[in-house]
Parts: structure tokens; sequence; C-alpha cells
């Protein structure tokens, strides 16, 4: 198969051969990394701009470790002590960064469809980094790979997301991705948090922890992001750590080779307990490890593949 | 003609000549820009820093992507976050950062002057990237390339900047720019943001917009920028934006292939009206994108030109 | 001798014949620092992060310039805009860089012991650039190889450092490295800021700065640290500035060759006089750049050496 996408704005979109055609070449990339000069001159003379619009520490530094390793010149661009703060709009903001030619654009912002709305008006190809509570499809892609990694497959894998479903743009692209793979997926958390339009797809939806978690292959736990709840979907953190935080005793229901995944970053002692994140079968650390090598695939993909015009 | 010039900081005391330089050596690196690998190696091996006091955007972007086109190693350094916050001088802070031996200083400062006292103090060469409400000459330069792209010339040009330009260093470079090349010159704003001794350079004041835009061929608006307006120049925003802004009313005045240029971050519905912003006429993006390839001339010049000792 | 350590984490484990070995190290650093190209290809496809968790403009700059002119790839993660504001535990974060495989972590943090913390939980290899008021080991090392320099030994010199011993961590680090090299070393202090256990390494202490600095080859004076003093340590600024800052009449006490030396920023009429921190004798500037090449042996050895298992 041939890559012919030009943006990478979600899952929701994608075909199951364009995900196998990320795991196989991200695949090539974790053994660039497993050298001990852990750089390809793919992208020489590329430019990828890092535009980010909300605070990041993991995903702006895995794009900016993934484009030096492919030799592409990295440039961060965050809000802070930007235009932003003059008055510029965000699409003023975008076409000045995409007048500078970078090959490409690395995106987030705290608005849902920032990306798409960009990808309309841009030339430049644009991977959506996270836009407000739609989509994140890096992270779908590694956490897939995470998952193939240690299970070989998906198809028939009970899968349970557990959390704050309804504000994490995490969960919906982990939903798509999962789905289109074959998984059987299980939503759990309070009925605030969890859409009932998302039975569409086909998963399952609980407000049972204990019935999400029991033979589960794979736990996603979410991460409980305060900075997105503006409205009371829950009584208290507390509370919903007693309802929707996941211990030992509840992991101990999934089957026994379970693996424990979470996007981070972790609130330990909210939703995971402190000794379950550092478990055996969590591979929470595995995952930021794939998401350099997932990164690395798609700004590989999309720098070299056959692009649509827009 | 051999470049000679040690520093760039301001565009008063360019000679004719030296501008053609900088605008026949930005051809040749468009055409770098123009190439599937937009990158030589001119630079390599030397060190760029970007020493910014003021938030910025393009600017600040635009030398480091024109900084690593050319392989320079680009190092940001930005007041937040840094020892100004320790209450060090400017001149204690930039002589550290010389002592680290960096082969061009580009630096922005809020202190109309900065850039020249540094340059009297410091060994490496300097680029003044916008120093208080004094000059940015890379502005002028790329503003100058701009039309010269668009026009094939400027002698002769009626060119009308419009606004405050009491505060705007990009004002005073372009008319020294402008008014050294041969243009017609037209500087147009409420009188207490225009100073009288500018007419010193040739150019013609006035404070009737319909006026300075009539049968131009070049419309330059200014940024309000109302970081710098301390004191009560004008009622308010919306009188000023009546009196000064730009409409298509007004630019239906200037010559049917007139161009319109702004400096950027754009105030849209202030400076200018939205639709006008984007219409056909605005050369707006390509100051950015020209501005890449001025910036990699003035630092190749710089970096290879035989220096004048200080 | 070979280089075997991991980690940089102090010197107060370091053996002499180590130190020399840095030295010399950085001499041939200096020499490629003093070509057009100061660039080697030691460090390429090496990833260096600098970890900062205390604003800092010399120390991350230098690290920064050292990496990059030994070809690694370097990226830069401060605190501000990062998950330490979503709530995320110093481990993690650090874990989080780590799964991405960095070669070398340089991280400065406000807590005592936080480098040596990660160093026993992390497989990749740190430098500690700085940690509350415990060690700045290269600090120690680039003001070794400063005197070096200037006075050709250390042996048997007298070196007095003045100021705020207790929360400094460079006291703390120069007084290993300088008492392990044989220097005769005097702390001088207000009592309350001159812990007595430091006797213990051999340094002569006193309150008294005539006393301190007489016949001194060597005069360090430290910076008020004013950011970590939540304590009542000495009446007031300016009375301490009277009792223990440097100016040119205990100055002329020191030997007529004597050298002047401060980790900087410089709190000028502080703890030194404006003129004196620009007088013949102040090596404060070349402190800084001797700081380029001590870190490029620094990262060299790091990268290159034979490393003992965690």
């Amino acid at each position: 198969m041939e890559w012919k996408r030009k943006h990478i704005l979600g899952i929701s979109d994608f075909l199951p051969d364009e995900i196998e055609l990320v795991m196989d070449t991200a695949r090539s990339m974790e053994e660039v990394l497993s050298r001990d000069i852990k750089k390809v001159p793919a992208l020489r003379g590329k430019t990828v701009v890092n535009l980010f619009f909300e605070p990041s520490t993991r995903t702006r530094t895995s794009f900016e470790i993934a484009g030096k390793r492919l030799s592409a010149d990295v440039v961060n661009f965050s809000s802070s002590g930007s235009s932003q703060s003059k008055g510029e709009t965000l699409l003023d903001t975008a076409r000045n960064i995409e007048a500078m030619k970078p090959g490409i654009l690395v995106m987030r912002h705290n608005a849902s469809g920032a990306a798409h709305f960009l990808s309309q008006r841009l030339s430049c190809s644009i991977i959506n980094a996270g836009d407000g509570s739609n989509e994140h499809p890096s992270q779908a892609l590694l956490d897939l790979y995470t998952i193939l990694k240690e299970k070989g497959r998906v198809a028939d894998l009970k899968i349970a997301i557990i959390g704050d479903v309804l504000h994490s743009r995490v969960a919906r692209s982990n939903l798509y991705c999962l789905s289109k793979m074959g998984a059987n997926l299980w939503l759990c958390g309070p009925a605030t948090l969890l859409p009932r339009e998302m039975a569409n797809t086909g998963a399952i939806l609980t407000n049972n922890i204990r019935e999400a978690v029991t033979n589960a292959d794979v736990v996603i736990t979410l991460r409980l992001q305060s900075e997105r709840q503006r409205a009371a979907f829950f009584p208290s953190i507390r509370e919903y750590s007693l309802m929707y935080g996941l211990n030992e005793d509840i992991f101990s229901l999934a089957k026994d080779d379970a693996i424990l995944m979470h996007p981070g970053p972790v609130n330990r002692g909210v939703e995971i307990t402190n000794d379950l994140a550092d478990c055996g079968r969590s591979v929470i650390l595995n995952q930021v490890e794939s998401g350099v090598a997932v990164r690395m695939a798609l700004l590989y993909l999309m720098a070299g593949g056959a692009h649509d015009a827009d």
C-alpha cells in the first residue's frame, strides 16, 4: 500500500491498511532506534514546526526527538511569548508559519477542530497532536503499537478504557483505532462522562468498572483532566477515585497476562494507585518509547509519500 | 561590491549598493528555498544566538529557520526564564552569551539603541531584530524585496505608510530604506503620531489618508502597537480605526495594480479591515516568505564577508 | 586513565585523576573552539536533553552550545509549560524523557539531591547542572580550568571563596574540587552563612574578609542568592554588602597578580563593586568561555567512555 494522506487529523477516517502501514514503518524506525547512532537522513533539509498552543511535555518532546532523528530541522513555537498575546488570530499565526515553508506542521490546540480548520486553509501538511477533546491520533497509533508488541494482535482482545471518556481525545482516537482493528472495546466511566452515541462504534458502555475490567486483555485508564472540566460531572475527585480509580483489587479481575496503559501524565492516587502504575504489567513507559518510533513513522510517511492535492 | 559590514543595526547608514547586494543575495537564497532540500552548508559550525527580550513569533522563527537552512546551529535565548529575572544587566547577559563564541547575535529589545549599545561593547556580529521604536532593518529589507518582486523597481513609486509612524521601528527603517532607493514616500497618521522631522528625509507628511493612498503603488499599513502607547495619542482605538484604518473604499483610490503590505501581526478590524487583509492585492504573506530569504542573505553575508574591525 | 563514570552528580566523589582527565579533554575541546568551524562529529546521533526545573541562562545555553558543537541533537525541556504544571512527579517526568532514549540528561532542580535521586532510578547518564544548595560540578570544573589557564597550577595557591557559602552549590563543588587539587582554601562569610563542618575538608574558615583576601592568588566571590534565602541570615543586603562585598580597597590586599572570579549572574554593587567586576584582573567572562570547553569535555567523556553498570 502506498501512503497518500496529506494530513493526519484523526483516526476516524483512517483505513485499516493505512494503520498497518504506520505500524510496519514504525517497526523499521524502532530498528533505527536500537542502533548506537539513532539517526537517519530521511528528512534532511525538511523543517518540522511544532506549533503548540497548550502546554505539553511528552508529545512535543517526542515529536522533536522523532524529527531530529530523521535529520529534520525542528522549530518549536509555543503560544506563550508569541503573537497570540498580541491578539493575532490562530489562522494568521499559522499562515505566517506556513509562509516560511515548513514541510510539516505538528499542532496542538485547545479547540476541537483546530487542526481540521487549518488543514482546509493551509497548503502544508498538518499532524494533529491533540485538538481539544476531539482526537489525538499519534497517541492512538502508539497505543496500538504498544499493544501489538505485547500481545501480537488486537483483534478479539477485550480492551477496557476507563475514566473521563467524554473529555478525552485519547479515548476518542483509541476508540476509532482499536475498533477498526477488531478489538472488543469496553468504555467505562460515570454516566455524565460516557457519551451514549459512542455505542454506535460497537463499543460496550458500562458504569461498572469491575464489569469492564473482568477478563480484559488490556486496561487503559485515562487521565482525569481537571483542566478541561468546567462543569460538575461528578461530586469530587475523591469520589471519582473511589468509583473509577484503578487499584490492585480491580485490576486482579483482568486476565493474568493483562497489560495496563495510561496516556500520561499520571495523577498517582487519583485514576490509578501509585503501586499499580509501577507494577510489572504496566506498559506506561513502553507507550512513551513506542511514541518516538510511531512519530518518526508518521513524519517519514508524510514527508515521502505521494500527497493528495488538498 | 564586497560586504564589509560587521553589524546590521539599522538602515539609516546603509549605502544603496549594500542594499542591492542584500537583494541579490536574497535572490540566490530564494532559489535555495525553491528546492526540495532547502538547505546549504554555508554556516556549518557557526552558532547563531537569538537573544530576544520581547515576545516575537515571526521574526524569531524566521531567523531560526533562516539559520538552520544555512546549517548554522541556532540557540534561542528569551528573557523569560533567564538571568534577567535574577537582576543581571543587559550588558552582562550579552557578554556572557558572547563569551560562548556565537558567530552572530540576533537581538530584539524594547529599548531604542540597545543593539547599538551592545555593538560598541561586544566583539561578535549583531543583527538588530528590532530595538524599541528605533529600527527593524531586516523588516525593511524584506519589504523592499517584496516590492521589487511585485513591481520590478522602487524608484519613483508612490509608497504610502499609514498609521502610528511615531512608535514604529518598521516605519522608520522603511523610510530610510525606500527613500534611499528613490521612492516617493508619503507618511500618514494623526498629527500626534507623525514626527515633523521625518519630512527631512524628503517624505511628504499628511494627516489625510485619502490623499496618501490616492494613486499609490504600494500601501503599507502599520500595526497599531497598543503595547508601546503609554500616552494618549488619540481618543480611542475606534476613532483611530475610523480615521486611519484601511478599508476597501480608501484602498480603491490607489492604482489598480497597487499592492497592500503590513508588517504583522495584523489587528483585523483596527488598522485594516478583515477582507482587505486577505484580498488579492495583499502581499502580507509574501512579506513573511521573503523574510526567510532576506534573513538567510543577511546571515550569509555577515558570516562570510570581510569584517571591519569594530 | 580511562573514564568509567556514568553520571556526574558532584565533585565530592571525583578522584584527582578523573579531574585531570576532564582538564586534558577540555584542552582538546578548546582547540576545536579556536577553529573557524567549531564543530566535531563526536556525538552525532546522540540526544542530549536539558531538563531544567529552575531558570538558567548561561548553564543551559552553555550545555546546549557544547552539545551542538559535538554534533549532538539537543532538546530543551524546561518546567514552565510542562507536565509539572499538570501535577506529574519529578520521577515520572524524568522516566518519560528517559523512555525516549536520550544519551545524556543534563538536569537542574531546586531540590538538593534531585540528580542523585534520579541517577538511582534511571538508566541514562545524568549530569547534575545544579541541585539546590548541594553541588554544581561543571561550574567547579570550569573554575578549575580557568585557574589552571591563568596560574598554571592550583596546588599551594591561596584561594578565597567569599559570601553565602551555606546556600552556594558553587562554593560546595569548588571546595571539593580545589581542595582535592591541593589548594589552600579560605572560606569567608558571616557566621550564619559559614557551616562549621566545612573545616573538615581542611579549608580555613573566617568571618574577616580582609584576612581571607590578604595574599590570595585567587578570589572567588559568590552571588548573593536572595532567591534561596528564606530565613534572616543577615540584617540587610546593604549591611551584607558593606561587610562582605568585594571592593578595590579589599582586593588590593590580594597578590599583585591575583585573579578575581564570580560564577554569575553578578549583582553589581552587592557582592562586588561595578568597577571591580570589569577590572583587568577579573576573569569572570573567561570562566564562561571555559564553560563551553569543559562541558564539551564532560559530554564527550560520558558519551564515549566505558560506563559502569549502574
